[in-house]
């Protein structure tokens, strides 16, 4: 599922910034492919991009309007229909993050069918994916793994595609979430992909390719979720990574929607994801630790950071406010 | 899904016994449902039953005909679809086994809903399952668990089944596989439920239940299969077991349909499904191994059983040719 660039970011009637996440993260990873964003009269979030109408996007060159944003009880009411019908016949192909499907909308279908509009649904994977074969695929991969869900592995893999860039080296970011797929404009929710596709749609995400070649892949869940470990296991034996970025976020009381369940320590998570990943790749090693350290004090995440180092023999940053040269320092 | 009995079973024009494989389990540990076999003039297979017309069938009390059996070309064919149309004519639901869907043929769709007869796919969940919620349930269970695909866990579980309502235990085989769904008369087939809900569907599968009640949870794939592992992890996690029975086959060459891989001893085997069991389950216990050793000599089969005894401590049997009554010796 190929996006096309540029974007229009569709914010709805967003109640509050925290709905309109994912076109965050689009505006904050790739500003320069949004030419605006478009919002209802009462909507209360503001990435802080020009306010912009259908026509005026379509004229600074936008060729995608996203829907990057959480609907009000899950429907997508008639004045949205209304817009998103009148944006297809503006020229706009549609891609939205939403759980309800464009595609299950008729007047929408029958517009886009008009006009040979694409409708991606990033949520919801189209394509018919293979049983993982496990195998060995030229070119190198590196994976984001996590302690618990929603740590920073997006982030932390978008950090590193940003540095290797910047360093000249051959790296191209895979994404695996919704908001992944539109800062890439390509990639699979592979959260959404059926049990026994998981690991074969993730060797068809991260093909062969040259031997000095990184894909860096977007993580999902953690190994210790109870809900998702399905997914990560998964994505970890299909991108048969050659390095893992273990990433964390100090200070959590328990798993992410899973009150009794505790966080594991760094050393026994890191150790398990290495060992899932030596089924497809024995060679796999760990390069370093990715820490979100908002929720301390700076002395506090100086000591965590130097406790995670001293634990695993690994460097620890926080990507935010450390960069991530020290990780990128260990890659080959 | 629930599956009404008693069956006919449709072996349509199977080319070889391997093809009525689903059949044959069905009529192998549920004879008594069966009130015989259905066949084309150029059917292959034979499962030793009655051959039965439609009409004979329901004399016979049969409520559902069970399509059995893989379908050449993975067509259904315009003489099997006359052939359905029919059995629902005479009163009959569906259910198939078949990757292709009963519900995609619309002249079938629309005989059953003339008759109110049901339709199930049981390769194809249609409910819609939650996230696992991971809170530990009442009542006990066990999950049979693999080196392999294909080692013997369905055989095995329900041997266990067997055995423990011989003994008057309380207990109730929970399929997760299109076979087993038929042999219990419900289930789900958890390799085709999303990606993010496996561990979800296994816990509504397996609810709160009797302190003295076990349920007996059909296992899938192997933790060291580099296909399917997300499957096995999300169905350990939602299972919660609180008994592990280990199941193998000595003797392969290598993972089902991956040459490159080997299967991994026992003991990291076992090793590796109680540490993942043990974060929804700490209590997790292994209670044996059950061996495939049909490509064993007699005394190759003893001496590995008694291997692996002494290599886990655990008692080896091989459900078929010892029964299970040394595991469920152990349970409690």
């Amino acid at each position: 599922m190929e996006i096309k660039r540029n974007y229009l970011l569709f914010l709805g009637d967003a109640p509050d910034q925290l709905a309109a996440k994912t076109a965050q993260g689009i505006a904050q990873w790739r500003p320069e492919w949004c030419v605006g964003q478009l919002r209802l009269p009462n909507c209360n979030a503001d990435l802080g991009l020009p306010d912009v109408t259908l026509e005026a996007g379509r004229e600074a060159g936008a060729k995608t309007l996203i829907l990057g944003v959480a609907n009000r009880g899950g429907v997508i009411n008639a004045e949205w229909q209304a817009l998103l019908i009148r944006a297809i016949d503006l020229g706009y192909d549609l891609a939205s993050g939403l759980h309800n499907k464009l595609t299950d909308l008729p007047d929408v279908v029958a517009a886009a069918e008009a006009h040979g509009a694409q409708l991606a649904d990033v949520r919801h994977p189209t394509e018919d994916y293979p049983v993982a074969n496990g195998v060995k695929r030229t070119g190198k991969r590196l994976l984001t793994v996590g302690t618990d869900c929603s740590v920073g592995k997006m982030y932390t893999t978008l950090a590193l595609h940003r540095e290797m860039v910047a360093r000249g080296m051959k790296a191209t970011f895979r994404a695996t979430g919704q908001t992944g797929i539109f800062i890439a404009g390509a990639g699979l929710s592979v959260d959404a992909v059926v049990a026994d596709f998981i690991a074969g749609a993730i060797e068809v995400l991260t093909p062969n390719n040259d031997a000095d070649h990184w894909d860096l892949v977007e993580g999902q869940g953690s190994l210790f979720h109870a809900s998702y470990a399905g997914v990560t296991i998964g994505l970890i034996h299909g991108a048969q990574p050659d390095a893992l970025v273990l990433c964390t976020e100090p200070g959590r009381a328990h798993m992410r929607g899973l009150p009794s369940y505790q966080l594991p320590d760094l050393k026994t998570c890191l150790d398990r994801n290495l060992e899932a990943a030596r089924l497809t790749n024995p060679a796999v090693r760990a390069v370093g630790v990715a820490m979100n350290t908002k929720s301390l004090s700076p002395e506090a995440a100086a000591d965590a950071k130097k406790a995670a180092e001293d634990l695993l023999g690994l460097p620890a940053v926080d990507p935010l406010k450390d960069g991530v040269g020290p990780i990128v320092d260990r890659l080959w």
